[in-house]
Parts: C-alpha cells; sequence; structure tokens
C-alpha cells in the first residue's frame, strides 16, 4: 500500500527530476511546455507495462523496472535515429504497491537519465486495481528520421550487439531453459537493463548512409519482417550468422547450436538495431559489436542454416526441430 | 472479450483515423515524427482514465468514454490557451472488454475530432487485468502560454460556462441526488460530454490580457486554489456569484441554493476554465457564458455568502451545513 498521498507522490517526482533545461516548463500546470528552437522535425513514442503481463510486482525489481521502461521508449526512439529530449510518466497506483517500491522505481528512472539524458515534463498520477507504467517519449532526430520503409535491393543488413540474450536472460529466470548457462547473471542483467543505442545510431547517421531501421522488441525475425513488409522487398538471412554470446552460453553451445539461435531468431525484447545500409559499415573500437546477417533482396524472406533453405512455414515448428 | 487481434486492432484505429497532414508521419514505426514548422512553443499533457475508477465498464456508454477521454485532454489543452494538434492512444485491454465496445470508443474519438481536428499519431495497445484509456495529447498555443502562476494583485476571477452541471450529472447518475431535477438529462449529457473552451480561449488571448488559466477538474474551489497557490496571491471569491444552471435545475433551487452552489463549489469534473483578468472581459453572443465570480487579492482565501465571510475551516464541513 502507498502510503503518501496523490499531491505528496506528485511533489515527489518533481523534487526528484528537477528541470534543467531553461526553455521547459514542466510538472505542476494543465500540460508541460517545450520550446523547439530551430527544430524541424519531433520523435514520439509511447509505451506501457502492466504487472501481471510484462512483470509481476512481487518479483520484479523497482529499480529495475523503472529503468526499464524508460529504456523500451529511449530504444525507440533510437531506432528513428534519434536520442531523447523529454518524457511524460504516468503511474497507474494499486494497492498491492508500496512506498519502498515507488522510491525504487523512481531511482531506476533516474539512473538511465545519467546515462541518456532527459527532462521529465509530466505526466499522470491515478488509482488502478493494476499496478502499470506508461511512458510517453519526445525525441529528435540527429539527421533525419530513419524509418522502417526505407530498405533497398542489395541494402546490408545488420544488428547491433548480441542478439537472443534477453530471451536467454526471461528463461533462466523462468528455470524453462534446457541448459546450465556459463553466466546466467549477464542474460538476466541483459533481460532487465537493455542499452538503448543512442550512441550507436548517432555514429551511424553521421557516417553511412542508414537506409532503415528498427529494434528488437519481439524477436529478430519478426521485426525484420516489419522492415521487409513495409519497405515492399524480401531479404535473405542467414542463421548462424546471428551474433549469439557463445562465449558467455558457455562450450555446450557447440553441441546444440540451434537451440541457442533460436532465442536469437524470436527471442524479443533486445532492444538492439536491426538497419540495413548499401555500405559495408565500420565501426570505431568504442561502438558496439555490428554484425553482417544478411541482404535485403527478392519478394520474400529467405531463411538460411549453412547454406540450407529453410522455409519459414518450416519455422514456425521452432528451429529447434529442424 | 475482444475477439480481433492486436494487430488488427492497430489496423483498425490506423483506418479509422488516417492521417491528413503530409507533414506528419503517424501510426505504423518505432516513433510518430512531426514537423513543427516555425512555431516555438509547444503544449504536452496526458490524462488516463481506468476500470472501476473513472467508469464502470458494464455501465458505460463507450462512444461517451472516448468522447471524454479526449475532452479531458483538449480541455487541459486549452486552459493553457492553446488548440490541440495530435493525440497519442493508449489501450490496456481487459477480457471484460468486448469489439463493439472498442467501435463504440473510436466513434466517439472520431466524433470529437470533427469539433476539435487533431490526428492520432501513434499509442500502444497491451493486455491488461483492467482497462484502460490513457492519452498524451499535443498542442500549440494561440499566443503564449498562460500559466496557473500568472494571476496578479487586484485581477477579475471569470468562469466560463455554468458550474457543478457535472457533479449534479453524476450524482443524479449515481441516484444519491436529494431533488427532483427539471431536466436531468442536461446534466447528465453535462458530464459525459464536456465542452473543451478551445474557441473560447482563442477569443480571449487574441483580445484580453489574460494572467492565469486552469480548467476545472479538481473542483472551481480546488482548481482557484492552484491558481491562488502558485501566483503567491489570495482571493475574495463571492459565492453566490457563481453561475449555476438554475433554470435547467428548476424552482427547487430557490428553497436549497445552498445545496446546488456546493457541486458549483466542488463538483469537479466540469472542464469549464477559471481565469484572471484585469480587464472587464466582453465577449461576442456567439462566445460561452463568462461570469466573473470575484477578485484576486491579499494573502488567504477569503469566501463570502452574500456578504457574509466564511472560514475555509467552515467550509469543510460542508456550505450546506451554513
Amino acid at each position: 500500500m502507498v502510503k503518501i498521498s496523490e499531491f505528496e507522490l506528485i511533489e515527489k517526482i518533481n523534487r526528484a527530476f528537477p528541470n534543467h533545461d531553461k526553455n521547459v516548463i514542466g510538472i505542476g500546470d494543465d500540460a508541460a511546455v517545450i520550446s523547439i528552437p530551430d527544430k524541424k522535425k519531433e520523435l514520439i513514442t509511447t509505451d506501457t507495462m502492466i504487472n501481471g503481463v510484462h512483470f509481476l510486482s512481487e518479483k520484479a525489481d523497482f529499480e529495475k523496472l523503472g529503468f526499464k521502461s524508460m529504456a523500451v521508449n529511449i530504444s525507440d526512439i533510437a531506432a528513428m535515429g534519434g536520442y531523447p529530449l523529454y518524457a511524460l510518466l504516468t503511474l497507474g497506483i494499486s494497492d498491492k504497491i508500496n512506498d519502498s517500491q515507488i522510491d525504487g522505481l523512481l531511482r531506476g528512472i533516474n539512473n538511465i537519465r545519467n546515462e541518456f539524458p532527459f527532462e521529465l515534463i509530466g505526466g499522470d498520477i491515478v488509482k488502478s486495481d493494476v499496478f502499470f507504467i506508461s511512458i510517453t517519449m519526445i525525441g529528435e532526430p540527429f539527421k533525419n528520421p530513419i524509418m522502417r520503409s526505407g530498405a533497398k535491393e542489395n541494402d546490408f543488413i545488420y544488428v547491433s550487439g548480441t542478439i537472443g540474450d534477453s530471451g536467454i536472460g526471461l528463461a533462466i529466470e523462468k528455470e524453462i531453459i534446457k541448459y546450465d548457462i556459463l553466466t546466467p547473471a549477464f542474460f538476466l542483467e541483459r533481460h532487465y537493463k537493455p542499452s538503448p543505442r543512442v550512441d550507436l545510431i548517432e555514429y551511424l547517421t553521421k557516417n553511412h548512409s542508414i537506409h532503415s531501421c528498427i529494434d528488437i522488441s519481439d524477436g529478430l525475425l519478426q521485426d525484420l519482417g516489419h522492415i521487409s513488409e513495409m519497405s515492399g522487398i524480401g531479404f535473405e538471412l542467414e542463421i548462424e550468422k546471428i551474433p549469439i554470446s557463445r562465449d558467455k552460453i558457455g562450450s555446450l553451445v557447440l553441441s546444440d547450436e540451434r537451440y541457442f539461435l533460436e532465442f536469437g531468431l524470436s527471442g524479443g525484447e533486445d532492444y538492439e538495431l536491426i538497419f540495413t545500409s548499401p555500405e559495408a559499415v565500420a565501426l570505431p573500437k568504442a561502438m558496439p559489436l555490428v554484425t553482417q546477417i544478411g541482404r535485403m533482396t527478392g519478394n520474400s524472406a529467405v531463411l538460411r542454416y549453412k547454406g540450407k533453405e529453410i522455409s519459414p512455414k518450416e519455422l514456425k515448428k521452432g528451429f529447434t526441430h529442424f
């Protein structure tokens, strides 16, 4: 049970997130006021996480929950080629939630602001039978917005970081993972603390021609499908090229690689970027790993594992069945 | 139970709200893209309505719910001196909700767009144990944003329309009203279909000096208190001047005026405007009624009923007890 009143909670949030930007009028009026000096484009996204669906309040670490709720929105902004500026925070407060959980949540939000500075300019606090967190995030593109629909014939398909980590982390958490993992903490961390790729997209947009981009929330195959569908063009994906965290999984992967590649294909919630470019992308050392996993081409999805073609229909039965 | 899938629902929303603004990229990517040509200020607000708290899904007319969910956000934008441009719609879909309720909701949203054109540019559809509607609304000021904090010594205090109607409507709905009301339908309509005062605030900002403004959501006394507190100045309110809907209540009001004035003081959800100005405000006939109800002055709240001063402490016991 949250003991402080709605008014006190708003005051607490107000104190926890003082506005640094003098051009902004934040929490406390009917609406927030922002100024967009000389900028022509603005990015807006919203994402909601609900108790019982996206997390379980009895088990969840609220500091990580606060971090992740903002991270997934920042990731959407990054996937459009931008960086975050402003956020609105709406909390549905249920009787099951207590003050220390709320404090943890606000700490987590403050933690991610240290990495990705943005101003919290408003929101809403409401009573609800179910606890939820709803964020609206506003950002601006480093250059032009990068759409899902921009992929062209012969573009290389790249992914950032390692893929499937979050899904493996969730499987460890749920105790449904088939193998003993060498470093389980790594995968749990990857599930709870995604790293929005703002720095990477800044470098890419400033140094390369990036035709399309999306972040991996539903799973690599599904999200690549969104690029394909919206660009009106097919793709060829070499499944064995998907960068899974081999060294963190341990030597077991050698005996059942396909089990782990399936997390890479369909795991979801990696919040890494899939992007396409006609160029060979080379990155400085400080940047995250980027791996080419295929090409945009043809009219349909062609999937290959070590040269052998696999129909999407077959894949639906699960990659491990091959 | 909603039978269509999340994907189909997004498609349905997409079809129901096609983008007319060529500069906008709406639903379908990681984030929406808007262009702010030559505009320097932007207004942003968010408001959430939850089943069991703000309405009861078994009893609610979902068309009115869709209308009202947008109306309260538009009212916030109007209270800042602006008009709406863009909205994001987040729906938490529970098993209790069915397809025809969703259709009604979207109809209601479309209805209010006929009166106040705005683009629906994004949102989120999530499963939830409790049905809720969360809106983020973006607008821009006709001139400058009008803050709660701008009231000055000797400003006249004005309210738009009639006050307390929504509270009377709710009391009729809940069957806790003490009297037979002459036209109950009027009050129910006022509760379910608030009229955001966008036209009024446009006229006022263009023709008068408006120092401060707020919309009535919590109740006249409480919302006037926000202006007072944030402006660091007191006020004198003549309670009998509050424009209650005498002719719609009927002759009963003559015998128990204070019972109805209490709805005017504390009823809430009127979504009329309270504003302060140093000027005598005169309006053309097409505009809603505007009534002067007091002055900003001193350091504290002074309430008078027909010349007799009433302390806020006394008022807490209920105005009808005097």
